[in-house]
């Protein structure tokens, strides 16, 4: 038969066009899986569903750009193998669900979505070129940069207006101080939020659906990602940060993505490489900490930047010491 | 004879003090060509022409600082093909523009421009090896990053003043709004001030000389100038910017300069490239305004940033894109 | 016998615990003599003792930092050679004076300068790894990336405070004026505060104590150590930078830090590598009072920043330059 369900997903056999169109769809879930790592295309169907849960218009965003960007990618000819395990996918579902978060939904903001979708392959292609030189993975910078370009050029093009969810512009007060107090409640919504938060929903279901996302796709996966989404919480709570932060999982999403990334994926999982990734994943809170800040003149959100940063430096560290394992070719 | 006309300038044999006068400035109009990326004396002379016409103070910076950088250059012992095509001095020039356009011109401030163009070329030699490695061009960076470093230090030096031309500092307003109309004076005007503004010159009669200048080198890239000039422009206007921004071509000349160099220079021009230089074109204008956002807080201008960022980018995926053809050893 | 003294400290064969533990010493002091490139443990305990003279808080925390740091290279394994050349300790030496000069110190700022230091550590190695492609030294770099980040996090943690030595954040003025008149006790007092602020000591004494372990390590570095100082201090004040701050050292540290790094270090000095160290010293000085000004809006100091950024470029232009010749293997 030309259709089979393998572990991650389809596998599809003919050229047939019935075959191509579920062939792409397939790859455009494999895409939303692997915003958080995952090759699997379940995993990305529970994740579009955990969103239209939330919310129908983010759910629409995050297909467009998936679509949009993986389309680009077949137009310019990339590696037919890495399309189809969803490389020029997640970058794409990522800047269309900020850019309709931050922005205001009219047609110029739709066509602003595609044109980021777009960009973030091209910038996807050059930085598998840049850092082939040290096998780095280029992680979701690509949609970094990109939805913070696309969300710093509003303040010059009148068209379009941000939905007042950016954070406001401001300089850095002397001191902080210890904001409101934590709870059982707020780690529980915290812990399930930070996983939620990867995708901007802040959503305790639509937390707990993208976790059961992760348990399909590996047992490992989904506890090291719940591991870390404490982790960030815990340390942001040691350090004294303001209690609806915590409860809104912002300092939990990194710390999830960095756990995956480092003790789920580019590593093999022993005590060594568990300590290793238990101080990314705190490093992790504490850039989060740090870029949020750095980007408050400019009353732009910290995104995924920390997660990428830290494991950048981590996988890049990484050979430097042997007792270390990298899980194949990272 | 010792001394002949070439297609793209002079060419000389011998090593008499009257020839190494004459090769010396025949490479630094190169040099002021380089600056859109043309290897050819004539356009670089009608550069100077269009700057003259403008002001005779920026003309002479133009030559000083081209002259200084390539200077630096033979006395370090760079590769000597390397200096001849110009390649150490077309930051010089810009640098020295800048710090004459943004500073009040007196005896410390030439000194400075002085400094400026010298270090341009020692970034010049360490961008280039470090490029290297990808067989990436370095473009206009060194000058962005001279210029924004000595334009910062004034901050902290007394002596120093600034000509009231650079951005004032703020923090991005909430807000954009559409201001003014463009008629088809801003069109008219902004198209070819697009041009001018690689230089820093607001005047349209030193643009249609700049463009001159272009076409002697070559007709496709006269065409792509005046094309990415208007790429730019209309991607403003749709967006909502500004009008009186719109009309002095500040979101023009980043775009003429991604144009040059991808449908120019980079790539062969077919039908591929076509569409992969008007992408890049028009996120020139986007990455302007992100860039010129960002740097608010430090009131700086965004220079040639958005040119070089996205140029950069483009180049580097090209060759994961098998249906863009690299034009030669870019 | 298996304790000897070396011209750079002591050379131990044995295994046995005394052993290694003076090893261990021995490694943590030329830990402390490599933030000014000097492989030498009389030196590092020269510099120490110049910081102890100051302070006894700022000198535990140097001993706390380097110790954390290199331990961390052990448990991760990292290359001995490097680990015994205090190649893994000058960083967390300087990230843990950075952290307890700025924040009040209590049990939590010194778990936090304890994390810090380990963070050094990988960040250390990840860069040494990127930088492998290019040959081209780390230097002081993830004390500055480590310190500016767990210093720009504390505005999200309040049980973190400042010790309002941090720059006030603000954005930059119009205009700098020149303030204060330079005497010749300003300028006696910034030519030994210059050296002593690479660890950021204000104290003549503090100063000369690190003057005398740079000599005891080599005359030359001795001499361009305080020819940088001197430089840095003179750019500054012909530049019209303000009287307290040049006698502060503020622009010298840098300065003297790349002279050594060039003129006593990377490459062999004669007439060529002078002039193109001293065209590096000056360049120091003025990128000193960019970064600063850079940072102003966060609210953050410059560091070493100036001297990394300069150095990295003239190391990475030198081969560039057939007049300047490389010190062995840099």
């Amino acid at each position: 038969m030309p259709v089979r369900l393998s572990s991650t997903g389809l596998v599809l056999d003919g050229q047939q066009p019935v075959q191509n169109l579920l062939r792409f769809l397939d790859t455009v879930m494999r895409g939303i899986g692997q915003v958080m790592l995952q090759n699997n295309s379940y995993t990305g169907l529970l994740f579009l569903l955990g969103i239209f849960c939330n919310s129908v218009l983010f759910g629409g965003a995050v297909l467009v750009g998936t679509m949009v960007s993986t389309l680009t990618a077949i137009l310019l000819g990339a590696k037919p193998t890495l399309v189809r395990d969803g490389m020029f996918g997640f970058n794409g579902a990522l800047v269309a669900i900020a850019v309709i978060y931050f922005l205001q939904p009219n047609a110029l903001t739709w066509a602003y979505v595609i044109l980021a979708a777009a960009c973030t392959t091209v910038l996807m292609a050059a930085m598998l070129r840049l850092f082939d030189v040290w096998k780095m993975p280029v992680l979701t910078a690509p949609f970094v940069f990109t939805a913070l370009c696309f969300l710093l050029a509003c303040a010059r093009f009148g068209r379009l207006q941000s939905t007042h969810v950016l954070p406001t512009a401001g300089l850095p007060r002397a001191a902080a101080i210890v904001e409101g107090i934590v709870t059982t409640s707020t780690v529980l919504e915290g812990l399930f939020n930070g996983i939620a938060q990867v995708f901007f929903q802040g959503s305790v279901i639509t937390g707990v659906l993208f976790a059961i996302g992760l348990l399909i796709s590996s047992r490992r996966v989904f506890i090291i990602a719940l591991l870390g989404s404490l982790t960030g919480l815990l340390v942001a709570w040691g350090m004294g940060a303001a209690e609806p932060a915590i409860r809104s999982g912002a300092f939990g999403f990194n710390s999830v993505l960095t756990a995956i990334a480092l003790g789920g994926v580019f590593f093999v999982l022993d005590k060594a490489s568990a300590a290793y990734t238990l101080l990314a994943t705190v490093a992790t809170a504490i850039v989060f900490a740090a870029v949020s800040a750095a980007l408050e003149p400019l009353g732009m959100p910290a995104l995924t930047l920390p997660f990428v940063l830290v494991v950048w430096l981590f996988v890049l560290a990484g050979p430097m010491f042997p007792g270390l394992r990298l899980a194949g070719d990272a």
